[in-house]
Order: structure tokens, then C-alpha cells, then sequence
């Protein structure tokens, strides 16, 4: 492998990749297709622009429902002299969109006639009278729709290049098509490769990774405006994969190979891509997703050599996914003639000090809360495995290469992934994690408002509200010298703040055990043991301020506790490090230990409140929230987590 | 028919036919349906939130190829004494992605150590060496990814309600789901009804309509979250239409049916929803758009009463969109959880004085340029049978009822159909129409440029200039005195713009005729014989100013001409007039007569050129005009058309 593909500027890659694709004729939008016209073609773009075939309306109609007549014959006509036509000589019934009668160049509608019916007797038909009389007359060509009014035959009516939408597919049919030339989408196969691997809906077993960045790939690509051919998983073995790729080459106009690009003993892409034809680029300094492979690979498919690009796919699920938005969406877009580009760019507030790397571009994800009128930026986990930072990422910011990293309350850019509009209605709720959180989550979200929360401990949530990042903060701050919660907390970090804190639930603390309890960890002295491995929780959470004043209670050094220095940021992060092995029990709520099937020794109960701005509190925008309080279906929702108590749920009280 | 369900306000209506649901339990989102995890659920609405059914990832696994170790056993490596490890014993040989062997809990990067072979002979396998030396301890869990550190089990992943985007499913597997259970999108059946209907590809004769609306209408049902249905065309026969709605009412939570719901004599709609249910409205106080119905329909099926909205969409084309927008869009968006409200609101300066039916919520559609920093808006053709209003439309605006017009240059709100970036690229330019102005609108938009045209006649295009209003104007008004094309004009009507025209097209002007011109029609004199009828174009155009000289270097008054004052505001209008019967001739030019097969006789050549602004001439945004113009290819396009000479094109002068 040639040392100069390595780790390469993303632009000096995307050069490279275009002036191969220039090189081979791959450029610009693929060939023509002829659909027929139908609601399926909503969607596709034009290859050729439409030129009426025939005029609309293709004759001159009757506007309205009435008499056509000849206007000259109803020059006479005047209020105090009705002139009388006969009907079926100088006057001819037509409905609405009728072709205009031979000999008539006006009509005049129904309302604006006096019918006489056909004899004395029978009753009227306003459509057959005998004659009408009128008392007006009326210019030429009035209440007519004229041939040609909207399409003249042979005028452009919709230009190559459009993606049709519904109203479209109309003027099309109205001007006499019944196919149309639109731009072939590009197809792409996606062929994931690895022995770890294993198909969605199989137990994985430890070392099997779930195969579903091919099914997220494959969605982008549709998204895009591309035809998305998922391969079946390819073992690692050089021969296999090579099969699949020739294959791929002459069904799809796009490869990309996931999996196997890392510099991993498993690593067989490149050596594929360079048996087939040629390495491009080997490695680009972005980060997440360094080792993308960028090839172009040449196969002579009935007797026509194919020349078709291809991708390695880094594996971790957000590198694959960010490889893609920087390389198959441009790609895809150019080829299906897609010109939506509706991402849309603000300026947000970073919430959070961050490094990087100064050798990478260096995508970074965030999640975005409006609090008043500033936008706030908080970084989300940069794992290229962490697909949670997918889910829950509103926008994306890059760090260019260079710098090192950036300062709490920066601007930074953010392309948004959510339009400002949802951003508007989402309530950012931060402090101390609470499963119960969750739950509120999914409760406003059918009520069609979002709810998003960071995971800073009880402190750092009051901090955030100092600094107004946030719209509320979950808390459980216990003062050791009153046994009161939170309130004291307030007052000196939001001194000057006036505050409502609303109650809640009240939840049992306890020590979350291996199942069976093996080492019999039954009270907080226990702790000290020397074969007891404990998890601690940050500095500043609730639970950890819990911590610190029982052991202060019972007399418990914390040097003492073999762990006490191993934090972990969530109840659950705890509950995994038990169940892992990696700790013998941490402090923790009773939802974290059932949640993973661990045993718990519960021995305290504690007070969970949400604290809120008054401001924010009286406004409408946290009213779902109060309503949710008060709602006996939502208490019980919450009910059928453990260790859970709503009884105060809802109540309130100021604090500054 | 009760006259309380005629023409009331569209806030009334939509109350009525919300009240009718809410009491047959008809609101809010269909049933949930349980569809396999595959790229195809992209889009799709979560019925039910995901929660965690196992932790990601579900084992710790090594984050980098290296050596998995006991870190307590790396206390004692320094940098001057290395310590080595037997691998197989105290280091194990780990992939990325690998668990984290028995009694290990850290691992070290293969770049870290340094391996010694098996034997001094043997090469050196980097993955199976004897032994590895270091020079550095390890703190324990380093270079692991721990169980749960992206996702815990249990916890919620994504919330109900939440419209799948292609990462959302890649968390959704990860966490061990292969199914979802999503919102189940409503079916909408469309009936179109009519004798005068035929299929799209259909040759149409006079007094037949392209049934389009039903694609129209299935492509907006499918855009907004819907399952369209489309019926066959049913014959204006009401036991057919009933058969038709009491298949429909089986089969679908909706039912359109399209057209006979005007006052005319096809009208059965509202006698069918009556026989089988009830008619909650007849005729809303929105244009265009008025004779819309409401009812709900009831049909025993297999035992089971059914109760399904059934809508009366009116026939014209503008209608029948705006008529879904107004009521099928909410009742989609509400039963399948579809959110997207992407529509933007922006201010935009009325281009021309509108008059508006004060009864009336008027909806009115607009074509938008900007220019600089203005955002003027061009009232388009307001004829519910002009689908090319549709097609051309950036945005819609509302004059509410109580308000009889608004003058030029007042401000009105209007929801965007383009995104703003679209517009700031977009080409506003006024003035006299011509063919080629439509080969250059193609040209412009397969480079991605967007070319919006407005007929208002070469004075008319000045005097837009004048004000701001367009980036450019094609003009050909000829001069009487001197015989020089615009410049005289320009001086008047644009004094102190400095302004550059440039050459487009020398086109021949001359009397369209009927096909063999029965009436031979050879000379301008002709005009006056009492057996021909003329059409003429309006005051301002290019082409009037062009008769009116030659009328008077001839001698000829034009009041002794039959048509004079029958006036048509483009070529193509001319032809159709004449096509059509509705005149004998009229001045026009060579493209024209060929469009529409009409016979030609040519009499003079004139000058078409195009009016631009300097500041808009020399920016980049008029560049692929100027590139256009200079392009041998684009030439020979124009070329095809009869009657054009390229030859000057691109010429430029400045004029003021």
C-alpha cells in the first residue's frame, strides 16, 4: 500500500475521486429512462423538458353553466326590453367545460336568463326551456375558456432537470403526455463484509457485531435518489469478496464495501480494490471515519469493460454514516440529478469545552436546545460507535483541521438535521439522569412535543440553569445539614434566579449486586471489604452527595473503598459495571438494577424534583409538562417502574 | 339541499367535519401495523417508542487491535526497563470488535508494544509473537468499549411518534429489535367522476377532459403520509357512483370523490353522501375551490358499521389541489403522526395590483424573484382551470375575506414552495416574451439555474426595470424615428439606470394565417377588408408598436381594422385566436405559426434583445446567460426554430 494514500485532506480525496470519475466518462447525470406517467413519478427528475403536445384547454369551453350564443345576437337586449332567443336556434344549453357550440362565440350563464318552459303545463327544465329571455348583452368570447388560456401547444411547460411534484404530473397529462424521460437513478450496492457479523433478528453472541450499518446505508442511498442493493453478508475471505465485487460491478454503479477497512487483521478491501483496478486513497484525515478506502475498479461484463467506483466503508456505524455523507450523497445527487440541498446553517453556543485532533477535519454532532433567544450547542459522545450520537444529534459542526479545540460558549456553524421550527418546541432538560425522564420523553412526544436531555449530575444541571443553557434541571441534592433537597443548592447557585421546583418522584437508593449477591454486600460498611469492587457515580450527582454524607453518617473513610474513585455518569453505567463484573455493587436506583437483572439492597429513599425557571415554568411551553404531572395515566405509567413513588408528583414551590 | 351547508367559512367547515370524526372516534393516528427492521421503514412513524432490548455494545469489546492484558500486571514497565509479557499467558492478541478475553481488563495498541518472534529464524507475525515487551503501564479499562456505553438495556432508544430516519433504524437494531411496531398510514380512495373524463393517453376530443386530477391527488395522498387509491373513472350515474363509494367505504379511511360537485347537471356526489350518510358541508367561502363537499358516509361491512369522510373535490385542477391542501392534508398528517410542517413563511412585495372577492378567503398563488434585496411577488393566473399556476407557483398567499384587493408594492405573507436558496439563484426577467426565452430556460436549468419568465410586454418590462422589479426585460421596441431598436426607450423610461442590452435574436414578424390562407391575406392593407378579422396585441407590446409604424407608413387607420381592439398578450395567444377561428390573422412571428400549424407570411425583421441592469449584468449570477449566448451549441437549439437569426447574439452595448 503506497504510504502518499494515507490519511489524505478530505478535499485532496474528493479531487482525486472526481478526476477519476472524469477520467472514466462517470461524471454528470446517468442516462434516460421512460416511465410511465403515474403518482409514482412524483419524486423523479426530468431527463428532457416537457413541450406541450397539445394546447389546454385543447378547445374553447364553456366557463360556467348557461347559453352559448352569438354575441351579435344580443345586441338588443335591455332591462326594460328583454330580448327573447329560442332555444336550440340562437341559444344552445352547455355545462360547464362543454365544447363551445358552431356559430357561438359567447355564454351567458344560467343565472342571468328567465327560462319559458316548453308549453304551460309542464313544469320547467331550467336546461330545456322553449326560449330565454335576456336583459343584457353580452361581449364576444365572455365566459369562455379559450383553447390554449393556460398551455399554447409547443411551449415549454416544465424544464429538464425538475424533480416533479404532484401538481407537475398534472400539467404534464393536460398537455398531452403520457411518458415521460426522466433521469435513471443510480444504483448502489452495499456489500457489508466481516466474520462478526451477524444478520438483524439473530442472537449475537459476544464478539458478534449486529450487520445494520447495510440496512442504514441503504436508507440514505434511497433518500439520496439512489437504488440501494443490499448484498448478503461476505466472510472474510479474499476470493468471496472479490466474487461479490465482480458481481457488484456489473449490476450497480456504485460499490461500497463495509467493513474490513481498518487497519485490522481482517482487512481485505484494498487488496480487493487493487486486484480489480485502482486504490485511490487509502485513509482520510476526518474524523470519525478515518480509514475510508476510495477505489475505482474495472470488470469486462459481456464483452463491455464496466468501470465503476468504489467505496470502503469504515465499520463503526458512525464513521460508515458520515463516509457517506461525504462521499455517496455527492456522488448520488450528481447522478440522479437531485439538487435538494436543504440543509440549513446556524450559529449555536457550544455548552461544552472541547478538543480535537489538530491533523483531522473533525465532525462533531450535537444536539441543540433553544433556551430565550440563544441557541446552545451541547457536543454529543464522538465514539464512532456510539449510533445513540446519531439518533440524537440536531445538527452537525465541523472542527477544521488545525484546531485544537474549543472553548464553552463559542459560536460554532451547525448544519441542522431538524428544522428550527422543531427546535422551537423542544423543552432540554438537564441535571441528574432519572429513567423517569425517559418515560416523560415518550409521553410528550405523542403529544407532539420534544423532549431532550443531557446527563451532567444534579450540580452541573443547576450551573447549566445559572448560565441559562437550559430550560430545567433534574435534582436531587441533599443539604446535610437540614435533610432538605435541592433548596439550599438553589439558592446558592441560582442566587437572584427565581425558581419553581416541582416535585417529582421519590425513588429508593439502594446498592445494585451481582444476581444472588454473592458477596453478601448488605450495608454501606460493607464497602470496605477488600474483595468488594465498588462504581462510583461523578462528582456532583445527587447519588454521589448521597454517598458522601451516609458514609460521613456511619464513620466510612471513602480512601477506604476500594472503586470509590471509578465514576460513572448514569444509573445504569453503574448497573452495566456491576453486571459486567467490572464492580461487585454501586449506588443506584432500584429501575437501574431490574433494568439489567441485578439483584439490589435497598436503603435509603430520596427526593427527585425538577427545577425550572419561573419564566419558564408560567409559560406555555412547559404546560405539557404540568399537564403530565397531573395525569393519573401518566403517574402509572411511571408506576410500572420499581422503586418509584408519584404520590407528590406535581406539587410546587418558588425558591428565590 | 339546505341552504346552512352553502359557502360557509373554511374555519367553519373544518370545525363541522372535526366534530363529525371526534363523534364516530375518527381522530387522531391509525391502528399500529408491525412491519420488518429493513431500510424500507425509513420514514415510517413509530407506533411505539423503542426501548432497549439489549445493551450496545452487548459486550466490552477492544477498541483497537492489540493485546488484551491484566492492567495490574503492567504496573512495573517503564520506559528504561520494558517488561515483557508471554503472550497466550499474560497478553492475549485482540481485534477490534473482539470480547475482552477471561481475567483481562485493558488492552494495549499493537503500535505499542514490541513483539518478539517465535523463534529468531521465523518471521515475525505481529499477531502471534512469543512474547510482547512494553515500556508503559496501563490503567485498567483502557481501550475497551465497555457493555452499554452507547446503549443500555432498557433504556428508551426512540420515541413514539418519531418519523424513522435511516440512523434511527441502524439504533433500533443495535439494540436488538428486527421488527417495529409503526403507525399504519391511511388509504384514500379517489373516484373520479364524470362522462367527460378519458385516461390519460388518451387522444382527447373536443368537450373530453384528461382525467389528472386523481394522479395529482395520489401523489399529494403518498407525499403526505397517505396510501393513495385510484378508481377507475366512474360515468355520471349515480348508482355506479353509490357502488363505487360503497366499495371505497371497505376499503379505505377516506374517500375523495373528484368533480360533479359543481352546481352543474353531472352534480350526484352530494345525492350519493346523502343516500348514505350525511352532507356536513356544501360549498366552503374559499376561492377558487368553492363547491367543495363534506359529509360521512356509513356502510355495513361483514357486520360491521363503518364510518368514513368522504370529500366532494371540485373538477378544475387548482381547485382540487388547493381543496387537499385545505382538508386532506391535516386528516393525513393527523391519522399517520406525520409531523413535517416545513412550510416557510416569508414577506414579499405585491408586483401588481390584485382585486379579490371580499366574500372570500382568496388563495393566490405567486411567482417570487428577488431582486437585491427585495422579495417581489408576481400574482399568477388565478383561473382554477390554469394548472400552469401550479406548476409555476413559488409560494401561496391568502386575502382574507373582508378585503377587495391590495395595491402594488403592499406586503404579503407568503408560504413558501421553494426553498429561499432556490430563489436567490433564480432569473427574473420580464418584459416581451419570445420562444427562445423558454430554450434558454431548459438550457439554464440542466446548469442548475432556475429562469423565471413574465409576459408583460417590452414597455412594461422597462418600467419593471425602472422600478426594481426584475433582474432583465426582452424588449423590441422599435423606434418610429430612427428606426434603432430600444435605446430610445430606455433613455426615457430608465434615465440614470445604467443599463447594458444585449443582443439576442433577429426574429421575421409576420401575419399568421389560417392554414392555406383561404382568405389570402397578403399585405397590412388586407386588414381593412370587412371580411377580415384581426387580433392584435396589447398596448406596450413590442410587436403593437411595431404594427402601429408600419400602419402608419402605410397610411392605414386603425379603426377601419375588425380586431383591433381584441388584444392578446403573447404570440402564442395570437395563434391560438387564429387556430381557432376567433380571428383571420394577426402579427406574430415565425415560431408561432409553426407551434400551432398555421400558415405564415412574413413581412419585416425586427430586433429582440435583452434589458439588463449594469450592477446584474457584470454579477456572476447573470454569467450562465452570457454563457448561454456564446455557446455554439445553445445557438444551434435556437436555431431549430423557424425564423431566428443567432447571429448577433452576445453583442452587447451600454446604453445611460
Amino acid at each position: 500500500m503506497s504510504v502518499y494514500l494515507k490519511d489524505i485532506p478530505l478535499e485532496v480525496a474528493t479531487k482525486r475521486l472526481f478526476a477519476s470519475l472524469e477520467e472514466y466518462g462517470l461524471t454528470g447525470v446517468k442516462g434516460l429512462e421512460t416511465i410511465p406517467l403515474n403518482e409514482l413519478a412524483s419524486g423523479r427528475v426530468l431527463a428532457e423538458g416537457i413541450w406541450a403536445k397539445i394546447s389546454s384547454p385543447h378547445y374553447h369551453s364553456s366557463a360556467m353553466d348557461g347559453f352559448a350564443v352569438l354575441a351579435n345576437d344580443t345586441r338588443d337586449a335591455l332591462p326594460s326590453r328583454p330580448l327573447k332567443l329560442v332555444v336550440g336556434e340562437k341559444a344552445i344549453y352547455v355545462d360547464t367545460g362543454d365544447p363551445l357550440p358552431k356559430n357561438t362565440n359567447a355564454v351567458i350563464p344560467i343565472e342571468n336568463v328567465e327560462p319559458i318552459p316548453q308549453d304551460e303545463k309542464s313544469e320547467l327544465d331550467v336546461r330545456h326551456p322553449r326560449e330565454i329571455l335576456i336583459r343584457a348583452s353580452v361581449t364576444p368570447w365572455s365566459h369562455i375558456r379559450l383553447l390554449g388560456e393556460d398551455i399554447v401547444a409547443t411551449q415549454l411547460v416544465i424544464p429538464a432537470g425538475q424533480q416533479l411534484r404532484p401538481f407537475d404530473l398534472g400539467a404534464i397529462a393536460a398537455c398531452g403526455h403520457s411518458t415521460i424521460n426522466v433521469i435513471r437513478k443510480p444504483v448502489v450496492a452495499i456489500i457489508p463484509t466481516g466474520d462478526e457479523l451477524v444478520d438483524i433478528g439473530e442472537e449475537p453472541k459476544a464478539g458478534d457485531i449486529i450487520e445494520y450499518n447495510s440496512m442504514m446505508i441503504a436508507a440514505q442511498v434511497n433518500s439520496w435518489g439512489g437504488i440501494a442493493k443490499r448484498y448478503p453478508i461476505v466472510k472474510d475471505n479474499p476470493d468471496c469478496l472479490r466474487e461479490a465485487v465482480i458481481h457488484a460491478v456489473s449490476h450497480s454503479d456504485l460499490i461500497l464495501l463495509n467493513a474490513g477497512s481498518s487497519a485490522g487483521a481482517d482487512d481485505y478491501s484494498s487488496q480487493v480494490v487493487e486486484s480489480l483496478g485502482q486504490l485511490l486513497v487509502h485513509g482520510v484525515a476526518v474524523r470519525p471515519g478515518h480509514p475510508v478506502i476510495i477505489g475505482i475498479v474495472h470488470v469486462n461484463y459481456k464483452g463491455q469493460e464496466r468501470h465503476v467506483p468504489i467505496i470502503g466503508v469504515p465499520g463503526y456505524p458512525v464513521s460508515a454514516a458520515l463516509t457517506c455523507e461525504l462521499f455517496v450523497e455527492p456522488l448520488i445527487k450528481m447522478w440522479s440529478g437531485n439538487q435538494n440541498k436543504n440543509i440549513e446553517e446556524i450559529e449555536a453556543e457550544l455548552t461544552h469545552k472541547v478538543t480535537s485532533p489538530s491533523g483531522d477535519d473533525d465532525m462533531m454532532r450535537v444536539a441543540l436546545g433553544k433556551i430565550g433567544n440563544r441557541l446552545m450547542a451541547a457536543p454529543l459522545n464522538r465514539g464512532a460507535g456510539v449510533i445513540t450520537s446519531l439518533v440524537r444529534a440536531d445538527g452537525i459542526s465541523m472542527i477544521p483541521r488545525g484546531i485544537q479545540g474549543m472553548e464553552a460558549g463559542e459560536k460554532i456553524r451547525v448544519q441542522l438535521y431538524r428544522s428550527l421550527a422543531e427546535l422551537d418546541k423542544t423543552l432540554f432538560i438537564t441535571g441528574s439522569h432519572d429513567l423517569t425522564l425517559d418515560v416523560l420523553a415518550e409521553y410528550l412526544a405523542e403529544k407532539s412535543h420534544r423532549l431532550v436531555t443531557a446527563n451532567v449530575g444534579s450540580l452541573g444541571g443547576l450551573l447549566a440553569l445559572s448560565k441559562g443553557e437550559a430550560h430545567g434541571s433534574g435534582s436531587h441534592l441533599l443539604d446535610p445539614d437540614t435533610g432538605i433537597y435541592n433548596d439550599s443548592y438553589i439558592r446558592q447557585y441560582l442566587a437572584g434566579h427565581s425558581v419553581n421546583v416541582m416535585s417529582w418522584v421519590g425513588r429508593i437508593q439502594g446498592l445494585l449486586v451481582q444476581k444472588g449477591n454473592p458477596k453478601k454486600i448488605m450495608t454501606l460498611k460493607d464497602l470496605i471489604r477488600p474483595d468488594v469492587e465498588f462504581a462510583n457515580r461523578q462528582r456532583g450527582a445527587g447519588t454521589r452527595v448521597l454517598l458522601d454524607y451516609q458514609l460521613k453518617l456511619f464513620g466510612i473513610l471513602s480512601t477506604n473503598i476500594r472503586g470509590y474513585q471509578n465514576e460513572e455518569y448514569t444509573h445504569l453505567g453503574v448497573a452495566a459495571a456491576v453486571i459486567s463484573g467490572r464492580a461487585d455493587c454501586g449506588l443506584g436506583i432500584t429501575a437501574a438494577a431490574t433494568a439489567l437483572d441485578l439483584d439490589f439492597v435497598p436503603l435509603f429513599t430520596e427526593t427527585y424534583e425538577l427545577v425550572i425557571p419561573a419564566e419558564i415554568f408560567h409559560s406555555a411551553f412547559f404546560e405539557p409538562v404540568i399537564q403530565a404531572a397531573n395525569n393519573p395515566e401518566f403517574h402509572s405509567r411511571i408506576q410500572k417502574l420499581p422503586g418509584y413513588d408519584t404520590s407528590k408528583m406535581g406539587e410546587f414551590r418558588s425558591v428565590n
